[in-house]
């Protein structure tokens, strides 16, 4: 008798990129699933990048390749501020970009604001690669929501860093003016802001209108990108908004331990290639619907 | 009587990166489904990056994403060398590098050798805006093994472009030293070559492997990068040998139309976030097994 082929159990996730796209990653476990009061989260371990955390069905963040997305959220605006000590993250639960930004010996003070404290615990207890520092001395983290706390703000911070989830439900607001008016009011007269601001090719929309709502509200914008295999297209682009500083040069150098981020790469992430500067460059030339202000 | 929903056809075309990742397009329609004598070949309509072909399985090529690709291939080496007339592009039976040489008034004649007639065909009658110049006066199209064919030239190219499949099978052969070697013999004294490299991520053996294997042929050897969304991680590798000039100083302007590269894009492509040169430089710390050789 022919013997039954043994075969493995097939367990997958899959994250819907486009309703035409989708990346499927195969696991070995399921490490977390639970809904919080904001959102699904789901933490599991992949063969490809070891662990992966999902909120709402949406890759945020993975063991392998996150450092190309934290380092460049931190360092490009920490690198080029003449002196960073006061920190405000805003998102940025998973402690990726808040590990990052302790690197600099400059930083006093690191405050990460994250509305969902069971993202900061899953991350502590699934993630300790990317979750470490949350517990540093220089950090102030708090669960509550940045965009309420950041009224109360002004003249505080060297450099806020954006590190929000896509712009949907509870995140659509911190892509937008008002939001980069509180901003701009809570930074010091040398202060810069940075977001992610997503794929020029899977969410175009999103980074020109982030970007346009930024320099709507700052003198010195400038859009940089690297990449980040794991999210949509793998191209991302990141927007600094600056009160004064040309944020394209590096001013520091590079902090130590870095594996994406580097002085120059630092120099070389804000040549864009022609189509990114084309998006960029096309909402100026063309008339401003009234209801999109 | 509650009515049933009406639901689409669901119709999608699914690539395995790796044994763990997998992505997947939805298609609207299957345009050609063949087996020639090399490979299967597959093209389909894609709802995210408009028409695309597959090889084996692997994604090749998409009307949306494929200027990323065909660019970097063609530019870096031509605007770098000081007069590019006699181009060779071994593969690249789409098309798609070949439009991009003919941008350059330099070029007087551009062979290209694919090894399988009827990729070129699938080409012509599905993907004109890639395939358009493959009829072009300065174009000499021919169906046979360019390894082949290459150890017959010499002194004959100033650019020879490797825009070849992954490296298995027919194609394995691209990425070795002897090949290399033949290369350099029908390079012309400031010739110059540029092969895909594959991902950091998810092919690092074949990108470290064609690198050191080029090394070991060519006195200038230089890896630069580019984002391609269709190809695994969406970080992909180039690497050139030169015999003199130093590939990565743009000589002369990036011809018209161009929606990747830019002169700029050229000199900033040379830099690597430091984990890729931590890659490249390993192998020559660590004693060679001799299998490998």
């Amino acid at each position: 008798m022919k013997p039954r082929q043994r075969r493995t159990n097939e367990l997958w996730v899959m994250e819907e990129q486009s309703p035409d796209m989708r990346l499927s990653l195969r696991i070995s476990d399921v490490l977390l699933n639970v809904t919080s009061r904001y959102q699904d989260i789901l933490v599991v371990r992949t063969g490809e990048y070891g662990r992966m955390m999902l909120l709402d069905g949406a890759i945020q963040i993975t063991e392998r390749d996150e450092f190309c997305y934290s380092e460049m959220m931190a360092h490009v605006a920490l690198c080029s501020h003449p002196d960073p000590k006061q920190i405000l993250i805003v998102g940025g639960g998973d402690g990726g970009v808040l590990r990052e930004v302790l690197r600099h010996q400059n930083v006093a003070k690191a405050t990460l604001i994250d509305i969902d404290e069971e993202v900061i615990s899953a991350a502590k207890r699934f993630l300790p690669s990317i979750s470490a520092r949350l517990d540093d001395p220089r950090a102030d983290v708090r669960c509550e929501d940045a965009m309420a706390y950041i009224t109360e703000c002004h003249d505080q911070f060297d450099v806020i860093i954006v590190d929000s989830t896509d712009p949907v439900d509870f995140a659509a607001g911190l892509f937008k003016a008002p939001f980069y008016e509180d901003v701009r009011r809570a930074l010091r007269p040398n202060g810069m802001v940075v977001a992610q601001t997503e794929s020029p090719f899977t969410d175009t929309d999103v980074m020109v209108g982030a970007y346009r709502e930024m320099a709507s509200v700052f003198p010195v914008v400038r859009l940089y990108w690297g990449v980040v295999p794991t999210y949509p297209s793998g191209m991302w682009t990141y927007t600094i908004g600056s009160k004064d500083q040309d944020p394209s040069l590096a001013r520091r150098p590079a902090p130590e331990g870095t594996r994406y981020y580097s002085g120059d790469v630092h120099n070389a992430c804000f040549t864009l290639p022609p189509f990114v500067t084309d998006l960029l460059t096309r909402w100026q030339d063309a008339p401003q619907p009234e209801e999109e202000r």
